[in-house]
């Protein structure tokens, strides 16, 4: 067989059971991820040998600590990968839920109906655990996945594949209800891409690379988020006591992840109070300051931005600051530099909170929160596949139903149309 | 300006009105679909007029009766669309309502709220009502539109726009809201559908060929629907008496809509009661029908079906006849038959209604109701601006919620992330 016929192979096989998945009984599901979890425990110590095999090939390749790290299988990422399957086991499962039933005049009764979207790709980088993830949250919302992890994690995803066929497989579930790209070619992903006909949804979870190069190669629709240009405006009523603490939370709690902070407006009437000692807290955290002019004459700790540095995604310990003198300029410079991912206003202005709320574009507005709760976890999804910034079918963290979709169901007596 | 840059020129224009629109009242909105309805009564002469120039060339073009029909704007279609304005702005409006709200652990008020998509292109064909339901069905849920109609109506359509545009400024809203493409060049279309940066859905509605050309060279989403390979299967525990009503009306009422019926399956065990005088009335209705060799058998007005007719879209008076010998042979028919669209079933028995139900995968599924319910008015959506097989997003009629997405507002008191 050539690639393409294999990876053709697949996906019509992922499609073939996905028919019989999208009324799997929720018992069965949630054996397989009890049996999963189980497994998980049992076999540890080939995961960490299969990892460790992925490991030393990352290292010979030159790859940085930072990229090992979320490479690496340990017990903690393995007991954090059971928890999370015990945790989605819990989960009440969306698929056949009916909404909005209503009795029209006529007296049809017409409710919509939850159904899983069909088979979903998942590309994704480095950590492994996201194989588990993934399989386990198609698996609950009765979807089958086709999965495509980083090739540096080949062995390791492989090896945590292999132990959901065997969940799968003791519960009497086909087990291409998950499968995993049998080759790291790169050519394989872009045959995948091209499936429009077997495959129903592509997530692409990592860097921005990697997900506009899957945006731009697939014909089946893309959910994804490019990158998290999350800003805080202080607005000119903000209670000053609540300023440091969202603030430093929202930069440094984990400055890696899409929802931290990258830019920080504070309205000119509070900035000469505010920004002098925010600027030596965020400092004393080791976080880099740069900033406008003005911002720069009330603080000596902030260092000059480039252009560049407005609506950068830094991903790192370094943040731009502005002075705005209204909040029309604040809704500007977010409209204009954000990236629809999280933007969040400090105030006790009830006028201004509700502005923000209606008027800012993003998948999560905030008021005084911090920015880093735009999480499924954190926003009561209870668990998350990924993040979207597109608006079509999910803006914002995707949970469970977010990865199925409502047909219309209609009970007559013999109706017919007039 | 080159033919890209008006056209790129003109997707700028929607997506900088977008954000205006975004927030803007209901009750301007409101006004402007009032002010439309009233400007269409007044300016019925020269919307008839205009209509006539183009009914002459498409005349002179050779267009069929059925397609002069169709482009025809008479008074009664400008009432329909008049009326059709009146009820679209008595709907409530969508954009703003908050769903889901939840009191997260930790205080969080966490709420979904409902906000447009941005900026929508509509490509459809002849039927010039189109521009003006569009357009109305847009505004009303804050979303900018991109209208390009069939060539053959473009007069009717540039006077359609006109009189909205005249709504719109009457109101102070921005007449780049509702924008017709100036130009009736194939090319025009093409560059549209590459500006996913500026276009968030494109709607396309017309005929397969349309469907598919459209898809095909969209960078943008699409929600579409190919064809409507309707079923009515009708079981072995059917109530006879309620057979003949919802066939003939599902076959003959409108046998062009996408919504009509186009195969019909019956069960062994009631075939030879029930077929013959179904057989009988159907073609009493001038409904030519080609059945497999045991459905011959039992009636003979029906001829031999080829294979290109099993799954086919006749939108005709014609339809195809299978005898089955059982609810799984059935299913499995619908599954590789069907085109996802509307399936009813014909039964007294719960566990079969309620599998059929569960287990076919449409966007709308019914027991004992005619397939034409499919429909945005008739579900009680209220009005429809196309009807979706495709499942991202909306599975089925799409109303007015299905033209907007949900963003995450989060109400805090100073919250942090542990």
């Amino acid at each position: 067989m050539t690639l393409e016929e294999r990876i053709v192979a697949l996906a019509r096989s992922a499609k073939k059971v996905s028919s019989s998945l999208a009324t799997l009984p929720t018992t069965a599901k949630d054996r397989v991820l009890a049996s999963m979890a189980r497994l998980l425990d049992e076999h540890r110590h080939e995961l960490k040998q299969a990892n460790d095999l992925d490991l030393r090939d990352a290292a010979e390749k030159g790859l940085s600590t930072a990229m090992l790290d979320r490479l690496r299988l340990t017990d903690a990422v393995i007991d954090a990968m059971a928890v999370a399957l015990e945790e989605l086991r819990l989960l009440p499962d969306p698929v056949g839920k009916v909404e909005d039933f209503v009795k029209r005049p006529n007296g049809l009764q017409v409710g919509r109906m939850r159904v899983p979207l069909g088979v979903i790709a998942m590309i994704y980088e480095s950590r492994p655990n996201v194989t588990v993830d993934a399989a386990a949250l198609c698996l609950k919302t009765g979807n089958a996945v086709i999965l495509r992890g980083g090739s540096e994690a080949f062995r390791s995803n492989l090896a945590l594949a292999g132990l959901f066929h065997q969940a799968l497989e003791a519960e009497g579930v086909p087990v291409d209800a998950v499968q995993l790209l049998p080759v790291t070619d790169r050519a394989a992903v872009d045959i995948l891409l091209a499936q429009d006909e077997l495959v129903d949804l592509v997530i692409p979870r990592g860097g921005e690379g990697l997900i506009r190069s899957v945006t731009a190669k697939s014909r089946i629709p893309v959910l994804k988020h490019y990158k998290g240009v999350c800003h805080i405006y202080i607005d000119k009523d903000a209670d000053l006591h609540k300023v440091e603490a969202i603030v430093l939370n929202a930069k440094v709690q984990r400055p890696s992840a899409c929802n931290a902070l990258e830019g920080l407006l504070v309205h000119r009437e509070v900035a000469s109070r505010c920004l002098p000692p925010l600027a030596e807290a965020l400092v004393a955290r080791g976080v880099e300051l740069r900033g406008c002019d003005v911002s720069r004459s009330l603080s000596p700790v902030i260092t000059a931005a480039g252009d560049e540095d407005w609506g950068r995604e830094f991903l790192d310990l370094i943040l731009c600051v502005r002075v705005v003198t209204s909040y029309d300029e604040a809704r500007d410079y977010i409209e204009r530099y954000g990236s629809k991912h999280t933007e969040c206003v400090i105030t006790e202005n009830y006028t201004t909170a509700q502005r923000f709320l209606a008027e800012i574009d993003a998948s999560a507005v905030m008021v005084n929160a911090s920015t880093r709760f735009n999480d499924g976890g954190q926003l009561g999804l209870g668990a998350e596949i990924g993040i979207s910034t597109t608006k079509l079918h999910a803006y914002g963290p995707m949970g469970l139903e977010e990865l199925t979709t409502r047909k219309f169901i209609v009970y007559g007596q013999g109706q017919v149309r007039g």
